[in-house]
């Protein structure tokens, strides 16, 4: 075993230039089997396993800096940097993350987990670099799906700025670009950009469409014409922007990639790599599905069929219900940016293909875009995760909320999403949105109350509606209750006295639970299901204090702006008289763990909340 | 006079072309001297004067929709929609807003406000229409700076999604792009893309600097060659993309205008028209200097001198604080997206060169872009506007804050900036910013406070930090007050008793004034200023108990997430015996007029305040 001899960092560099291949398949097998057991990343780590040992050959790590955009695909690069020993407890509460974390490792130059910024990052740490005098090498590894977020545009457009040598890999494991075509397309380039060449073409499509065969001609000329636009494309956009193109280069044979980072290393100013990857590289069920095997939990490594199953989750609950409803309504559109599978619309893009769109991994055209849906008649649905929605804060509020624009967005993973860590928890929407004159915040308390909110935010809402819920199985508890859903009205589950819990959305199973224990103490404890975040049912807190001493709200945000301070500062306002208890998750990041664990690590599990209510009521009830 | 022919929307299709250039030049009249009287936007609507018109001509308004990006150019549009009658009361309150507003008008198809969004909005528009089988015609006017933000190119990306008919009006007015030089630079491309090119260049420089004038030779060599590629640029981009390009035109000639917009509208799918304009275009100021032309107040026609002076603003405190830290500091870095002006970097560009950044319009990039700076060692000053920022909130969640990075945002126009009205307003930013965990919140109280900001910043911050200030002139009262700044630290300015009021930034002036008022009544009234919105003076807070009855907060952001709710919720949890009146803004966009007017609208003015603060007392009191 060649992997034995990798245990700290830059032994890559030990190992002679023929064994490479042999490394890089047990790297793989390493990785396959760690995966397997613990869950996470897969495809995107099998396609960079050769790419990645290359920039830890050609480099000289940690003095280089390396940021790998999105981050997901930095195993092999942790494996290489010394942390072998992290994959058996990777994406674990306290174990290793499944992101470049700097606090992790001084190999990990700059932390990621959204998509597309790694240039920016890296053309601040050249131009950093270039100001002191110093001269390390800066390599930003981003993927050609993250080439779709407008941010790295941004940051390509200013690379030109950076006069010493900064290096962008482009991990091109997607579109089949093979080699410059050079001046063929040129031609055709030519030919488009003059005018006569539409009336030309309008002519000669309307005549091959009389003549047998001419439908078949024509699409065959636009085929080939787009395939030579394609594959022209790398390099073309980069040289208009001014950064130098090398490439294509076959990234999976690692002696061909040293030898192209070392000619990029001599460049000055910004130089693309250019290297064509195989997202699952080696692994046939992840080659066969690489999105399948994108983000994936403990699986059988034969069958590649996962080991868990659970419920139906919150997505597919939204899946089924959009479709339905779609039936019946034409003019619902659905939108993701880049994530079909996740947000659960991917059976609606089959069914309804003319009314769902794909924008790439791009929130804020998206937002805006359901915006224009909107002015022009059309019931957008944006489904996305909380974490992701971040990017089109703006948009919200300048497109869609400032022109009461009915805009429905899907927010999943909203709230404590686990092993994904930091960047992927979905702690801060109730902040952000509730904050945004004109919006509605509705989260459900389980799956059959989310197919209530989708109707209700189609059928009944007036402005825009953002419907948020957790990842994971959707909860069937308390399904009995399903009062309809009224704008800015609470559910009242159990009405008792004294205490009241004030619940949102995943965190109504908390508080039944939280109850459960409360009364097993002799408590009264009436439940609410506070269903929305904005606007809040006041009325029914005000009528709450006429028997409860102690408020209590939950939610799955930072408490920060949230639900329980916008409760606070009602009760203080209509002087109210009824302690508040705000129950949140604390002014933090969140790591990476079992949501089990993170629930409890940040005192919102059952156990911890209970403790701290009887402690104020006792409190309350001393005064 | 034609322009007395010109009431009523579509009175233009009346006018025959031969008068079409006298009307433009009565239009540009018109136009500077109702913007001379109300101040506004100048350089860009006697830019697109002809663009304007014939864009009502081509097309049948209001069916058709038309898209202003930005909207600050859309003075000629509503004076041919049948509101020559606003410009009296241009941006005034209650009066004509300098943006297209559905509200005002059905010939203005979406607000805008912000850079960017104009490609997204009509995508949505186009794709709503070929859903439900309609054929008006969209068109998204967007100017070559626009064109810088991540969120067109998102937007362009996808444009091929439309199969109907999609026009992009570039209105280019910056890049001296005359027309498609063809084949020369396609040789260019072809060299310049293979690897052999690089060494070969390599060589060629090499050689060059040994013999006499090479150096020279090479630089004019590389002139050359960059101004080939920035003429073939949008053409070649936008075939790339797959939007069918037409142009340039010559955009101070109706007719010929009114010729490429009929010819566009005939392409299937999304077409680009190039369409080449002059800022200022006919009145010699603003043509020289096209950028102090841009947003203008009164101003005298002949010299084109502004008729109001006031102070030093706040943004001009800001460029010298940091001119002369950036002396004996050279960590420092400037970076602004595309404001140098605004944000007070102008002379920082011209003294630092070195270590300023103009990123162009890209938010996102610039954040991220500072967080590489900050981890590779630099000390990055982003000045930017409060409501910009917004594009870059993910980024601040994400790549600054998490890894807590020292970056610097040092925000201008926040609270109410007046006549720009809903778009431009800041407040938002205590909300989006406090909810952020580790991020600093400071907003000084004055012009000299904020030089001491700006310190503290520099030398003492130890992680992200916002320093947030208005627009307009630097407040200079209360200078007597500068106790050192030190983190979550209040200022206490006069300490009575009963009723304390708690102030951050700009509502310290107002705080003040208020406190005149009610001692006037025979009231008591400790005055503090508050500086951080995070993290909040708990210590000082408690402490107030002791002999106030009543803590007013009171903030120039919206009510919800803002400081009070926080001050709520701390003196909630920590059971502090103390009633607290949140003062902020109401829960809803502010429109245009002047600040001293909203302030009176938004019920934050003193003279409001105070009948509050006496109310609320009198109630806290009886108790």
């Amino acid at each position: 075993m060649i992997l034995e001899k990798i245990n700290n960092p830059n032994d890559i560099k030990k190992i002679p230039p023929s064994e490479y291949a042999t490394l890089a398949g047990e790297i793989r097998k390493f990785l396959i089997e760690s995966v397997s057991k613990t869950g996470g990343h897969l495809a995107s780590n099998l396609g960079v396993v050769e790419l990645t040992m290359a920039l830890h050959l050609a480099f000289n790590l940690p003095e280089d800096k390396i940021i790998w955009d999105v981050g997901h695909q930095s195993y092999t690069h942790k494996l290489l940097s010394g942390r072998k020993g992290g994959f058996n407890r990777l994406r674990k509460f306290g174990g290793m993350s499944g992101f470049p974390k700097r606090e992790e490792s001084e190999f990990d130059a700059f932390d990621t987990g959204h998509s597309s910024t790694s240039i920016s990052a890296g053309l601040g740490y050249a131009a950093a670099r270039d100001m002191e005098g110093k001269t390390y090498k800066v390599v930003s590894v981003i993927g050609d799906g993250a080439l779709t977020g407008g941010m790295a545009y941004e940051a390509i457009n200013n690379a030109p700025n950076i006069k010493g040598n900064f290096i962008i890999v482009l991990n091109d494991n997607n579109m089949s670009i093979s080699q410059n075509v050079g001046g063929v397309s040129d031609v055709l380039t030519d030919l488009r950009t003059s005018d006569r060449y539409y009336d030309l073409k309008e002519r000669v499509i309307k005549d091959l469409k009389n003549i047998p065969h001419g439908r078949e001609i024509t699409k065959r000329l636009k085929r080939t014409k787009d395939s030579l636009r394609k594959r022209l494309l790398p390099g073309q956009i980069m040289e208009t922007f001014g950064v130098t193109y090398v490439g294509p280069v076959d990234g999976h044979d690692v002696n061909k990639l040293v030898r192209a980072f070392n000619y990029a290393s001599k460049i000055s100013g910004p130089v693309m790599v250019h290297v064509l990857t195989k997202k699952g590289k080696g692994y046939t069920p992840a080659e066969k599905s690489p999105s399948s095997f994108h983000g994936v939990a403990p699986f059988d490594i034969q069958t590649g069929e996962k080991l868990k199953t659970a419920g139906p989750s919150y997505a597919s609950v939204f899946s089924d219900k959009i479709c339905e409803m779609a039936k019946s309504n034409n003019r619902i559109v659905g939108i993701t940016a880049a994530m079909p599978d996740g947000v659960g619309l991917k059976r609606f893009s089959k069914e309804y293909p003319n009314r769902y769109y794909d924008v790439g991994i791009a929130e804020q055209h998206a937002v805006t875009f359901a915006a224009g849906l909107a002015a022009g008649g059309a019931i957008p649905i944006f489904g996305v995760y909380s974490s992701f929605l971040q990017r089109a804060y703006d948009q919200i509020v300048h497109d869609v909320c400032l022109q009461n624009l009915k805009v429905i967005f899907a927010i999943d993973h909203a709230g404590l999403v686990g092993s994904d860590g930091e960047t992927h928890q979905g702690i801060f929407d109730i902040s952000f949105l509730t904050s945004i004159p004109g919006m509605t915040v509705l989260a459900p308390k389980n799956g059959k109350e989310l197919t209530e909110a989708i109707d209700y935010a189609v059928n009944k809402a007036t402005g825009p509606i953002a419907l948020r819920y957790p990842s994971g199985p959707a909860s069937v508890k308390l399904e009995e209750f399903n009062s309809p859903i009224e704008k800015g009205e609470a559910e009242v589950i159990y009405k008792e006295k004294d205490i009241a819990l004030f619940a949102l959305g995943r965190m109504v199973d908390v508080a039944a639970n939280t109850r459960e224990r409360l009364k097993d103490e002799g408590f009264n404890v009436t439940l609410i299901n506070a269903r929305f975040a904005k606007p809040i049912d006041k009325k029914l807190i005000k009528s709450l204090a006429e028997n409860h001493k102690l408020l209590v709200t939950l939610e799955e945000n930072v408490l920060t702006g949230g639900l329980g301070e916008h409760v606070c500062r009602y009760v203080t306002e209509s002087e109210t008289d009824m302690k508040v208890l705000p129950i949140a998750l604390p002014d933090d990041y969140v790591e990476h763990g079992s949501v089990k664990i993170l629930f409890e690590e940040s005192g919102i599990d059952p156990e911890t909340v209970k403790k701290r209510i009887i402690s104020e009521y006792n409190n309350v009830s001393d005064r």
